[in-house]
């Protein structure tokens, strides 16, 4: 089919955008598969060059040369606070506060129960009825552990619940980016209206880590944890992460009292002390391969600004929503993301009835994205490898699928989950 | 330094046991340092040879290419249910029961809460005072979520205990081997005695995993737990197992209500519903990389019988101590392993006051063994790469080192933690 006659102007605005983008030369961090324009790595990140020759290299000459020594002698035993801190530098955490491992909803029970026992007498946690799943899942299980009430509250009315019943309030766990939509939270209003309350503030980084500056220690955020899959580019499954901030730390008591947070795990001692600062929110012995694949991926953002990764996703969020204005007109989308750059992450979500159906026939033209039940087509920019000119396919090829009706064919009907 | 003149039969006898072996063939499935007699397989195996080229795969061509697609792809979903069921295999579990992923430390913080969940209204958890300290961490913190008192009871005494006061026990949580001496302990003696007081019965099986046949199913165990780095050989910080008998999956009521365990993740309801058997165990996303690693080491026991394995590890501990006997007498080693094969686990013990400077010492020479606080060496025998020509080996060069006193030397003096 012929492009629409729109289409030169666009692609010429993508070369412009693409021709000055001062983090062009990051894409070659990156190995990407031929012929894809990977728009999903708000899910999976994609392959950070560094990985594959420092697992090598963890697979050889660490696990089967050196082995058991390898503990001391190639450090894995600080690993988890050295990738933490490497993290902790692109979320505003000054060393020693940011720990890598174990699952995010992992991270997220052992520190809900821990900001509980900070707050003794508060029987209420409140946390966000659009947080992505597990979240409010663990919420309600560390609530049901402790007898609290669980209030779901819209991160918007935050601050005036937590004005009218904060003095209940034990803990407000939330996520700065809505998983759905895309949309970006006033991170420092929300965690000023608890730290008012004398509450807790406990942020679910795993949408911005990587993709938004956050300042968590300028903020005095109290707790936050994430995963090292997405914007981190740590590969599938990868290792999560907590923050404790400092002040938090010597009171920092744990449920999760593995043996590698003692205070002196080589003692062997029967009964648990924790180890000093962050070194007590540590749990059991770390997934190494995995957390040295995610120490290597972060090699991506060696020298880079995360100002200047911020307003190149605001940058390509926007053009891809210009593209979207023009392209997809009269097509049944949606746009749920909020149109104001500091409103959003680094993500677009439109709405369409056949999101399903759309996602499958833009991926057999290597345009991946991924859909949320029931009608939710999710685009993520990760501003270290994907382009303007990126954007403008997936929307070009948006408008050809729609149009053709390709969608609609029999071998995207929608048989299993969708990850 | 002359060799003492009872080292030729010692030498011949170990080559022919050797030679006698049916296992020395799966020598081959290893990637074995040159000049190293790796007896340390007990705290982490030996690279198996299949690990790198899948993880190769894993990440080029898995991650690198099929990016997010291979959750289905590549089934990353099932991981944790297919690389479980294959250490099922090793334990005496038939399919269905058993779930790979996090550490050892979390999975039993899952199971010893969901197991105080299944016994309501019974106030005490009993343990092994010579367990392993994440397990006897890990059960005070249970304890103290769930009010409810820790008695611990060394596993010879358990039945008795149980007989008396049985009827107040939530759950027993045991060790088979004692991590220290190398005692194995009788596990469907043990079980039974619970069985018998209508308590639940949890094992810890890092140390026995691939090493010991255990039966799972046939002893109706009730819930089990262990690591994927000792005798699975499935790499540093490899992913633990959780085992939970088919008959109490339904009522299984986890704290750890990570988003991959729902009944329907990619719904993404805001209301937790457990998944169908197993998959309600699953938690958080898991380590992908570290999770292929260890499906891949499983390998080195395709066509493998565990009653090979038990034989043969008999065989080489047996042999060790035989040696030990005659070459390091009189040089103020103690065995604290048992002698009787069928009370002993794949490893030795031998304690020694200066057990730190001899390790030590004995890694400057390529025999790797570890130590554990304050007096106590151990040798693992990983009866799939450890011959008995290697059990020889190690005792030969003890004694040479403790002979010439080199582990006195300076350089030896203890300076920091060992692993």
């Amino acid at each position: 089919m012929s492009p629409p006659p729109i289409l030169p102007s666009l692609a010429e605005r993508a070369a412009s955008l693409d021709a000055a983008d001062p983090l062009a030369p990051l894409r070659k961090r990156f190995i990407l598969a031929e012929y894809c324009t990977y728009l999903d790595g708000n899910s999976l990140g994609a392959l950070p060059a560094a990985v594959a020759p420092a697992l090598s290299d963890a697979i050889h000459r660490q696990w089967g040369t050196d082995l058991i020594r390898s503990w001391n002698k190639h450090d894995w035993w600080q690993a988890p606070q050295r990738v933490g801190d490497t993290i902790g530098r692109l979320i505003g955490a000054a060393p020693g506060q940011t720990l890598a491992g174990d699952s995010t909803s992992v991270q997220l029970f052992n520190a809900l129960n821990a900001a509980v026992r900070l707050r003794p007498g508060r029987r209420v946690l409140v946390t966000d009825p659009a947080h992505f799943p597990t979240d409010l899942y663990i919420a309600d299980s560390v609530a049901r552990l402790h007898d609290l009430d669980v209030r779901l509250v819209p991160a918007r009315a935050l601050p005036a619940f937590l004005a009218d019943y904060g003095d209940q309030v034990a803990v407000c766990a939330y996520g700065p980016v809505d998983f759905r939509t895309g949309e970006l939270h006033d991170m420092a209003v929300a965690t000023r209206a608890a730290q008012a309350a004398g509450t807790l503030m406990l942020w679910d980084l795993c949408h911005v880590a990587g993709a938004v500056p956050v300042a968590l220690d300028d903020m005095a955020v109290d707790l936050a944890v994430g995963c090292g899959y997405k914007f981190l580019s740590g590969g599938p499954g990868a290792p999560a992460f907590l923050y404790v901030a400092k002040r938090h730390q010597s009171a920092f008591d744990p449920v999760l009292t593995g043996w590698n947070g003692h205070a002196r795990p080589f003692d062997m001692n029967a009964y648990y002390t924790p180890g000093e600062g962050m070194e007590r929110a540590r749990i059991g012995t770390p997934a190494i391969l995995s957390l040295l694949a995610l120490e290597a991926a972060l090699t991506a953002f060696d020298g880079v600004d995360m100002a200047d990764v911020r307003a190149k996703n605001q940058s390509l969020t926007g053009f891809f929503l210009d593209c979207a204005d023009v392209l997809l007109e009269g097509q049944g989308f949606e746009c749920v993301t909020p149109r104001d750059p500091e409103r959003r992450g680094a993500q677009t979500t439109l709405r369409h009835p056949e999101a399903y159906g759309l996602v499958q026939a833009l991926a057999e033209h290597g345009v991946i994205a991924d859909m949320r039940a029931p009608d939710l087509m999710r685009f993520g920019f990760n501003a270290l490898y994907v382009s303007h000119h990126d954007a403008l396919t997936a929307v070009r090829v948006l408008h050809d699928v729609v149009t053709a009706g390709e969608h609609r064919h029999e071998r995207h009907r929608r048989t299993g989950p969708v990850t």
